[in-house]
């Protein structure tokens, strides 16, 4: 047992997970929160469940165009349009680009929201707001962009192509396993992490197979805790290099943490064996790099940045910038031996044990 | 797999844990929070630390005098004080008294609290306030009093007596177990608590073993999750069981806890058991029961109704009383026959895996 030391921050949000009903859920929590003229927030896919929803509750505004990243002028004219026309909160119905937009509006507004999500993205569980200028992006962190109140229904998940679930269940593993030992990594966010693995495991076996609804719903729960641990623990190392990957090669977004986190955890594991016992009986075995591998394997889970086209002669450039991006207090010292192993084997797709060679004072 | 519906209520509220600091982090707590004139509350064991921290943030008023359950001409007499002073916080120093005046006084002024607690009773963790009036407790919930900040500081719970934190360390797994089935239970505040029992198991062997800091560490975060989970999931049927043998029979209120927790989870567990595994494995082992077993033997903990006092004739009364109260969605349907059996078995301290020879249908 050693020595505890934390602060952990919860942040206020209500979470309703039941399918099927969308509609009255929606209505039921806006009169809740007293919203009696909202905002709508919908997208090529949910324009539909909107208009339903605005049957029983006429919105101030209905919004249909909410764009990936929120680009400034977007957020400009939609937050004077939710101003002009009195909205008094903010019900966004969509992935990513809806809630963003919603988060927007409110950043400018303080308006509450309530976020409908229609993908894994998980946007939807953090402080987390994000505007493209000049095609720069500024994010920040502030409560007043979180949800209230988050409504999840797996129907809304039904028609996303397999593929992509599953990439996008990736991702949220690798925000999970990364909120291990992230900067401000603490108990209450790792204990929640690894219930998001948990979940997340069984959800993708089951979404690989064909699974329906119930896989779907607890894809949705899995996404939902580790966008939680992630947003409370910050990003460690996983992400830091996934930032430089995308951003230099410009590689497929969730394919490439699907690619990176096997690579990481076995770097970061063997520093700290309490958590790395912890991941592997949350992912249901022995040893938390085998049980990924197995999961991999079972679900067709993409393999290698070569595959997601990466060129070889980059992996020096992405070692240079990785190591000058290192968080504090990530568990193994980072090396130009090791994030060289670790990158050269995640594009090749080697067995990521093997990096574990280029550790100093490591022995396999 | 099976289907999900929940609705999860997460509050907010930081927590810190930081040995040997509690001055310095309150004062940098009262500090963010915007506190210069806040109203102290302090009991006969922390009057010292409360004049520490007076040195350096002067309070509006210092009040001495908190009591065991609230009474209702306390609360009024701080709440008037605290108005009088124009007290900007409360920040309590104390066990469940200091919190529950704190909490008390948050009812009616909604001032924040920062909760420093020197014993393991939880009420920091929860929105439940209780006030008494003519030996009548009136309790409610109510996000307003739950405390802004939590600090630890495992110093101040280092001169309860090893009984009395091991007693007050099984009241709090019964609040996680109990939390595993309770009315609201749902899979977020389950994960929470199965992450209590886990440290909770860990910290009662520590503590019976004359472990210091980090024992004390432990049993703190064990317990501040446990009271997260229980005030999420609500009272389940080993709660209701305690409420009437303690009320009926005037029984120590934590070692009553400690008692029946085995026998409710032996009625429950194999109705539930995906739960009944997660709790084996939260409690090291294959087997949620011989886990419970094992640690109760390891660390000496209270073994029977009997030797606390119940007299064996109050058996017939106690089982009409806590039919009448079974709490909805309690995973064995509880009969006349299964809760004799449940609570003579916690009367001898018979093994708690017999008792399921009463409920029908159920082989072992």
């Amino acid at each position: 047992m050693s020595s505890l030391r934390f602060t952990h921050d919860t942040l206020s949000q209500r979470v309703v997970l039941d399918s099927g009903r969308v509609v009255e859920r929606v209505l039921s929590e806006a009169e809740q929160l007293g919203m009696s003229r909202p905002m709508l927030i919908s997208t090529d896919g949910t324009h539909e469940v909107a208009e339903r929803l605005a049957e029983d509750l006429p919105p101030s505004v209905h919004w249909r165009d909410a764009v990936q990243h929120v680009p400034r002028e977007i957020a400009d004219a939609a937050t004077a349009a939710a101003k002009e026309a009195g909205a008094d909160g903010l019900i966004s119905i969509g992935g990513g680009s809806a809630t963003g937009l919603a988060k927007a509006i409110a950043l400018d507004t303080s308006l509450p929201i309530i976020a409908v999500p229609t993908t894994y993205a998980a946007s939807e569980a953090t402080p987390v707001w994000g505007i493209t200028e000049e095609r720069t992006k500024t994010t920040g962190v502030d409560p007043v962009v979180l949800p209230a109140v988050v409504i999840y229904d797996a129907d809304l998940v039904a028609t996303l192509p397999q593929g992509m679930a599953i990439a996008s269940g990736l991702n949220a593993m690798a925000h999970c396993v990364d909120s291990l030992w992230a900067p401000t990594a603490d108990p209450i966010n790792r204990a929640l992490g690894l219930e998001s693995a948990r979940a997340l495991a069984s959800a993708l076996r089951a979404l690989a197979a064909g699974g329906g609804q119930e896989a779907r719903e607890q894809a949705l729960y899995g996404c939902y805790l580790s966008g939680v641990a992630f947003a409370s623990a910050g990003s460690g190392l996983h992400h830091k290099i996934c930032h430089v990957l995308g951003g230099t090669f410009n590689l497929p977004h969730a394919e490439t943490h699907a690619v990176v986190l096997r690579y990481v955890a076995a770097l970061n594991l063997p520093a700290v064996p309490e958590v790395a016992q912890a991941l592997a009986q949350a992912l249901g075995g022995e040893d938390a790099i085998t049980e990924l591998n197995r999961l991999y394997q079972d679900i067709g889970a993409p393999g290698s940045l070569a595959e997601l086209g990466m060129p070889e002669g980059g992996i020096t450039e992405a070692v240079d910038r990785v190591l000058a991006a290192v968080p504090a207090g990530n568990p193994t010292q980072a090396t130009h031996d090791n994030i060289t192993a670790l990158i050269t084997a995640a594009f090749h797709g080697d067995d990521p044990a093997r990096i574990n060679d280029f550790v100093e004072g490591r022995t396999r």
